[in-house]
């Protein structure tokens, strides 16, 4: 893991954007996701899952790169992690698998940093929170938000059902009704480190 | 400064808690703040300001310390640094201010933990934002909130036109309208730790 207060930010055109096979979603609505939430939960416990902030800036501002589903909901990278598999492995798994080409040597060399946040899933219900609430013993789901650092150099190959954004943080900010609680106080949590903005 | 991702957090009950001599606020409203905020930049530049999140805890959940002014506006211990003064230790200078005994024996040892977060003021208003917003080169006030470790027993001097309140993450978490943008979001900057929650 990499641990620094000054991230290192490069321009969105210093990285070359390729396509590859879509990969679907697993659940074609919310109630379906809620379902086999419950059924890994019966085989599983606790679901724990990790997701990426992928940084890279235009105009000297950081924006972070969001794929989008459809036309508008936005998610991170990131996933489950399999029953004891290591955070750090995981997330690499889960963004190699979401944005790395087919051919291994084109995958980036993912640079995971800090855990910028935390979120609690209490119930089999969509509503998360940034502490596990008083009370439950239980929770259902634990999602941690990992920076990366990424080289000056990458290429991302993004699944053709998917489109790869780069979100200005000004944009996130304070706009919970499109990109709800956990993206949009990214800002918040990304406040701390100092953007050292590279130009090409 | 104090670096750790695990947090001991103790009881409310454990600490102690008296009173002092008025703290008066330098300003009686929002216009005579930010008029003096101007002065003050012309004669000093950009003022940088640091803050304290002190955490205990009650039931298990963790709950920080803030100050009430009148019966509603809430604000964290902490204040303005003097030019080119350090900010820990501007930092623990404001907190005895704030919080201290008058006797120097009975002051906290403070433990200034993590940087969690930073504010920025662009203009001489009152919005603030979690990154200096694009095309502003000149920021009038940056903001810096500070985890502090306390030890298990303490003695805090409250101000008397001041109270200190223990507010739980749960109520602080969403709710912008009764503690502003800076406050309402410290439990999303808190996530990333683990409380190590001890009983008395």
């Amino acid at each position: 893991m990499v641990m620094s207060a000054v991230v290192n930010t490069y321009p969105l055109s210093s990285y070359t954007f390729g396509t590859k096979e879509p990969k679907m979603e697993k659940d074609t609505s919310v109630a379906d996701r809620l379902a086999r939430m419950k059924v890994n939960y019966m085989k599983e416990g606790m679901r724990t899952s990790v997701e990426a902030i992928l940084l890279v800036q235009e105009h000297n501002h950081p924006h972070i790169l969001l794929l989008q589903i459809g036309n508008t909901f936005c998610k991170l990278p990131g996933g489950r992690l399999k029953p004891g598999e290591n955070e750090i492995e995981g997330l690499k798994r889960k963004l190699t698998s979401k944005l790395g080409a087919n051919s291994p040597a084109l995958v980036p060399d993912w640079q995971i940093g800090e855990c910028v946040a935390i979120w609690w899933r209490p119930n089999f219900e969509t509503i998360m929170y940034p502490y596990c609430p008083p009370h439950i013993t239980k929770p259902k789901e634990c999602k941690k938000l990992f920076l990366v650092h990424l080289s000056e150099r990458e290429y991302f190959a993004v699944p053709k059902n998917l489109k790869l954004l780069a979100v200005p943080l000004f944009e996130l900010y304070d706009n919970v009704q499109r990109y709800g609680p956990v993206i949009s106080t990214i800002p918040q949590q990304l406040s701390r480190f100092q953007f050292n903005m590279i130009s090409s």
